[in-house]
């Protein structure tokens, strides 16, 4: 879906810029003169902003000294105002610059979402406005994070809000490219700090975006990625100070299929529990899970497996922090469901590896588990879906087991 | 015109609070209680904020730190904000008090206003959903100082546009009374710095409170007033810490004129010019003041008078600081119009009695120009209007001459 619109001759570039990027007047102005650059190549700009650095947080707590649970409706008020400051500002900079361009907030282009305050879902774009701002040759920018409800009520999308309304924008009036521009310049073959000669990706799939964002790198939420894929909107992950190009994220394309493996991931601060000996029958499981989940807890890796005399063990993991809470749970569920007990595994991490290329090569399961045979690194868990293979470690093994992996798939030094 | 409306059961109060007053989190939760207190007296309220304490300079330092003069669009965009996020932070303090609320901007509530960004002028106000909040048991909250054009761009309606939102919105929902909660706590017969012994009007007209307005005592706008003249609006000045009512300005009553002088008022730093000896003809006056003003010098006083030979003095007065600009065009058209010279008075300042009982009390005048005699204090000029008079004295007589007055007229003391 993604290319020009029909009748016009000019492409559209949506560059959505976060935050951090917009902190003060100075960077303001270095974003200016970038999105001036991407103008003067003949595109038409659409550009989407966050609120201005951590504006954001400090109206939160702004309104948590006033009260302790602020109502939701009123935070959406409240909230939406830190990106229409930064259109404004961003279209004063651009002004000064000579660059003709005019701001809108989510609600004047026509952005309507259902009621659901602090987390609503878009159901509704406008282009309109955009449209015929750039036909007057305007440099349009639009506020992230924010629509507004039939009845005309401010809502906020929640969290990666404006990543997504760059999305939904670029999906709507049918961009060549969606940019992020980050302070980080791409996506990684692994978490640099943990194997500083980690390679950036030219390109990725949505899927292994997917996976790897639920893996630990935080790149781009998945949301943003979800709806994307949905409407076939390439988005381009790439520095807001370097100009080089960074990581494009995209249909699947046959060059990605010859790399066995994408990418390495982590998460740390992870724990094990074990329910023994369950009763094999069935229901258990739902019994047990939804349980978990009443509580609202966070189960991530579930592996069962069989055990003696006709039942078995069901073993998942959690994060650390929900430990004692899961555990009180897990005690009384032991004794109601009739099993032997539970073992808790307080400290592992989780290693992933992530590549569409594994649907056509075989033997990256049986590598992946000999770099970690090599260093002597144990495997606590295993868990695989068509595109990764997790295996959960011991937590102080995490970045052993990553640079281990990393250069068994020679991930290293592949791009500058 | 102000009463209650038709088929409306409980009389509304409009509340307007600065924004010194809503500067912090606790003075948020101060100004709440205030509106629940007025609320559980059984009225419906509405309540008008200004953006929270310095936010709009800020706001206006951080747009001129990006260009010198930023376009008035996105300046309207920027403003906007502050008041926005007062609406949302004043009904979340509501709300943790138990007291049901809910705030709107400006464009929200239908204020609609012409395309004059920074200045815009209401051209239509809607009361719906107010009134439809209002039947449903809520506190309204509205941001002053905004609206939006028919074609949905946000505009400000300049200084003192959250006094006119106010006024705008009591005047439309006919609430029976305006309320503007202030650091002073009332208007004064002379301004307590110069007179200690002052007192605090119970209540004072429209019209002199104009003139005191455009004398140098700054408590409301005169727009506001204005507006609230034309339409009947009761405003009621009051301290935004103190319980005690301040002073109502209102219609013109009888009692009022029973009073000689309602207050004395006084500037300083200005300054005065005279041409001298200008050729009495018709269209000379035109030209001065035609100039004067091209040049956007604000002149305040005017006075003619007689000279020799046909010729006349004229003088005016300005302020100080455009002083040496005034001296330069009045050399230039001294040249051109045949005067003789000019003059030049450096350090003036003006002393003014305001009063509606001056329409039916002969001997005012006489009376001010006594108390000033007595003490030695010379009048370089005099100008009056229906109900006022003012003496330009030398600037550093102005004290003693507002005390002399205000003593003279018996001022001190009529309130505790």
């Amino acid at each position: 879906m993604t290319g020009s619109t029909p009748g016009r001759e000019k492409k559209i570039t949506v560059m959505k810029f976060g935050g951090a990027t917009l902190a003060t007047p100075e960077l303001m102005k270095g974003v200016a003169r970038r999105i001036v650059d991407v103008r003067n190549t003949g595109q038409d700009v659409v550009v989407v902003v966050s609120a201005p650095g951590d504006m954001t947080d400090n109206l939160i707590a702004k309104a948590q000294a006033i009260a302790e649970f602020p109502d939701e409706r009123e935070m959406d008020m409240l909230l939406a105002t830190g990106e229409q400051q930064s259109i404004a500002l961003m279209a004063i900079a651009l002004k000064s610059l000579n660059c003709d361009a005019i701001s809108f907030t989510g609600p004047q282009v026509g952005i309507v979402t259902d009621d659901a305050h602090c987390k609503a879902r878009i159901v509704k774009m406008g282009s309109d406005k955009i449209l015929k701002a750039l036909r007057l040759g305007k440099v349009v920018i639009v506020a992230g994070f924010q629509g507004e409800t039939e009845e005309e009520e401010i809502t906020t999308l929640g969290r990666g809000g404006s990543d997504l309304t760059a999305v939904a924008l670029a999906a709507d009036l049918t961009a060549v490219v969606c940019e992020f521009y980050k302070d980080v310049d791409g996506v990684y073959t692994a978490d640099p700090r943990v194997v500083p000669t980690a390679s950036r990706l030219l390109n990725i799939s949505y899927d292994e975006m997917l996976e790897m964002a639920s893996l630990g790198a935080k790149v781009l939420y998945n949301r943003s990625v979800e709806f994307a894929k949905k409407s076939g909107v390439v988005l381009h992950v790439r520095s807001a100070v370097r100009p080089e190009p960074g990581t494009l994220i995209m249909e699947e394309v046959e060059q990605m299929e010859g790399v066995m493996v994408s990418a390495v991931t982590h998460t740390k601060q992870e724990a094990k529990l074990t329910i023994l000996w369950v009763p094999d029958k069935p229901g258990i499981a739902a019994t047990i899970f939804g349980r978990l989940a009443d509580e609202d807890l966070n189960i991530d890796v579930i592996v069962q497996d069989i055990s003696e005399e006709g039942t078995t063990n069901i073993s998942f993991t959690i994060r650390q922090k929900d430990l004692q809470r899961a555990k009180k749970i897990v005690e009384t569920l032991v004794k109601e469901i009739g099993a032997k007990g539970y073992q808790a595994d307080e400290k592992i991490g989780k290693v992933s590896v992530v590549g569409v290329g594994m649907r056509s090569h075989s033997g990256v399961a049986a590598a992946m588990f000999k770099a970690l045979s090599e260093r002597g690194i144990n495997i606590v868990m295993i868990s695989t879906s068509e595109i990764k293979i997790s295996c959960i470690v011991e937590e102080n093994r995490v970045e052993e087991a990553v640079q281990a992996i990393h250069e068994k798939f020679k991930l290293s030094n592949l791009t500058s």
